[in-house]
């Protein structure tokens, strides 16, 4: 008999309790054993209603350590008690399923190696988008091949205000509002729409796809506070749609990371993953392009997530502990590339007076910075205003060469405000 | 040291020892043992220009069941020396990887048994959907789940044809034409065309996801023959794609699995998957919908996805093997549904003589039939012909419904020809 303690009682932990007791039965024959929860423990379980009979419920999480329990579900979040539930679990032998991709992206250079050391499991399927079966595939189906690159689509709350932006015309606060109303953005939604969820995400799937420590500390992360709808508009206009990505690619011996805003052009399939969905874009030199494509964020999706661990663990051997932690390559080599250095098209939006001249003195500066204009529009006066939009998508520039760029153009006088800058995905990626 | 035999050097066994050989350390380090090609075997080896100095070479493909070969990788296809190679193989206590779908849609009831009873793998990620990782998601991922509907393209040869209609606006023939030229279909393209390919797909994955015997000899297929451009336009007109998809579905204690032509309304994800590409949908009561896209032939995805076997091969427990055949339910009790009794809501296109009075015969005859309209246009005569293409979409009816209704409408007066029908995809599936 297996027995499992669930830590964290929350949305995802009582989807996963749910989802656990329905299918037990198909769950314990899948598994080849039998299989329960034996305890749920969470900081406030008195004041959750929830009962069940051959249950046992603590309000005391490491409590867990001492049970009879061979295998720990952390649904806690956060690096707090989290982090020292799941330490202690390991070193105590246990096994651990997590759903928490702060924890794996901060801390799971440390966690992969005290799972190795102690021979004991360690799930974490449901840190990255969800149901999105991202993980198992990077683990076990694209283990033997050269990754190209990774992008991802993997904040659903950034994706349903863009989309809502883009779809239905909304700004920005009211796209936001009616995502918290829907359940889809947290009441402080920093995390989301500042873009450190998605970096947590590509952190751990650039861990897996290039056997590197957590790039999280070292990458570029960008929100989405600063898109605008007439933003979208020209993007459309233009043929594309703007999506929040998380990126990962490799170059010899340097990784690309970040976490930011793009233009998608509307042919490429990422631009039509709307709504909260989430998909994850991967290439590799023989298997060509893959995307997986599901729901990234909800305790249902979630949870199924964790539950597809638990047939993992009972399957596991401990050969399956180098898939996460085959860490001998030599990680110094393995560089996190300054995103002054990365190149990428960008998209300019800039408030320009209506006078003769303007045009040229912008294309001039930008000449001047040996960037080259590949498409752009000028638009009339939004309504109130004398100022006249210009849009611009650059050829390829390293992000220093741009700033410079805008930092000149910026301080022409009859050029209004700060520029907004958004960089164009490229179909390779 | 695991020595591996590979049977059947074409396209896909080519690509195999090509990416197995560049990245061999890798495969080792991943499996935890040294693994090498010990033996190719292909019945017309001598014509093939293959050198490899440590690698044994036959022409009599049997031979590798006497050899110290642990592991048997079928790429020769069909069901003939493939099948006796395999369950010879599996009765000498070899594992086996293999891309045949015929084989696993055919014979994989027996050969699950085989397997099992001797304890050996079998890997067939390769046989439906190539580097697409829908076999392994069906396994593991979403072993413990309730799967509501699996649809899928999974046939790139329909697929280029169908998007070359749609965007080049080429005629069927010109598209199949085009597609023999670049090597995606064969000189004898009845398998792909004809719907028999995906049949042996959606065969593989309704045993996977539903634990059943397969469907495939009582299914219903039909294939992309009748398609023309007109079609595509007209259905453009009502919002939708035509693709060919293959769909399995269990009610209770009945499974529907299909294969034919649909209608897909653009909004639908599964409308945007372009080109040879190959995507799978699934939904479950528990994640949702999930898609899976990549590509789904060609020799380099599929040497990958047989490349990913191995892995699988090395991690194996003879617990796995539950995941393939844990057939413990009573087979007797799924009925694969007959098409007859199968709702669906019809695209119908009618040609009429254009004369008073010929809309309200067709209506009538579908109304007396209890068969609704959901949509009609009429059009303009095509070039050089006097007969109007009258298009309609049903309500949804059981098959032997609508042909009944067909039968009457083709038998009046002012009707010309043959009615084409194509099923309209329900987004629910």
């Amino acid at each position: 008999m297996l027995k499992i303690a669930v830590c964290g009682l929350g949305t995802v932990g009582k989807s996963f309790v749910d989802h656990f007791i329905k299918y037990q039965d198909l769950i314990s024959k899948n598994c080849g054993q039998e299989i329960e929860i034996a305890i749920i423990a969470d900081r406030s379980i008195d004041k959750k209603k929830f009962n069940h009979d051959s249950i046992e419920f603590s309000s005391d999480i490491l409590s867990v350590i001492d049970s009879d329990c061979n295998l720990i579900i952390e649904l806690i979040g956060g690096c707090e008690i989290a982090l020292q539930l799941v330490k202690k679990a390991i070193q105590n032998k246990k096994s651990v399923i997590t759903a928490n991709k702060a924890l794996i992206a901060e801390h799971g250079d440390e966690l992969f190696e005290l799972s190795k050391k102690n021979k004991v499991y360690l799930g974490f399927e449901a840190a990255v988008a969800g149901a999105v079966p991202i993980i198992n595939s990077l683990t076990h189906n694209m283990l033997n091949e050269n990754i190209l690159s990774i992008s991802g689509i993997v904040n659903g709350t950034c994706n349903y205000i863009l989309d809502q932006m883009s779809s239905d015309n909304k700004d920005f606060s009211e796209a936001l509002k009616n995502a918290k109303e829907l359940g889809y953005a947290e009441a402080d939604p920093t995390f989301d729409i500042g873009g450190f969820d998605a970096a947590h995400k590509i952190s751990i799937l650039a861990m897996l796809a290039y056997n590197i420590k957590s790039p999280y500390k070292n990458m570029h992360i960008e929100g989405i506070e600063s898109i605008e709808t007439m933003d979208i508009d020209y993007a459309t206009e233009l043929g594309y749609k703007i999506k929040h990505i998380a990126l990962a690619k490799r170059t010899n011996s340097q990784i690309e990371c970040r976490a930011h805003p793009v233009l998608i052009h509307q042919t490429n399939i990422l631009s039509n993953i709307d709504g909260v969905m989430n998909a994850v874009s991967t290439r590799g030199d023989r298997f060509g392009t893959s995307l997986l494509y599901g729901h990234g964020a909800g305790g249902d999706a979630t949870a199924s997530a964790v539950v597809s661990n638990i047939s993992d663990y009972c399957n596991f051997s401990h050969k399956d502990l180098d898939r996460y932690s085959k860490k001998d390559t030599n990680d110094e080599l393995v560089n996190v590339m300054n995103i002054n250095d990365i190149c990428s098209q960008y998209y300019l939006r800039i408030f320009a007076n209506d006078v003769p001249g303007v045009m040229a003195e912008v294309t001039s500066t930008l000449a001047s910075h040996k960037i080259s204009i590949e498409a752009v529009t000028q638009h009339e006066p939004l309504k109130d205003d004398k100022l006249i939009p210009i849009v611009m998508i650059t050829n390829s520039v390293s992000y220093k060469s741009i700033l410079s760029s805008i930092n000149t153009i910026e301080s022409l006088d009859n050029i209004s405000g700060k520029i907004n800058l958004i960089r164009v995905f490229n179909d390779n990626d």
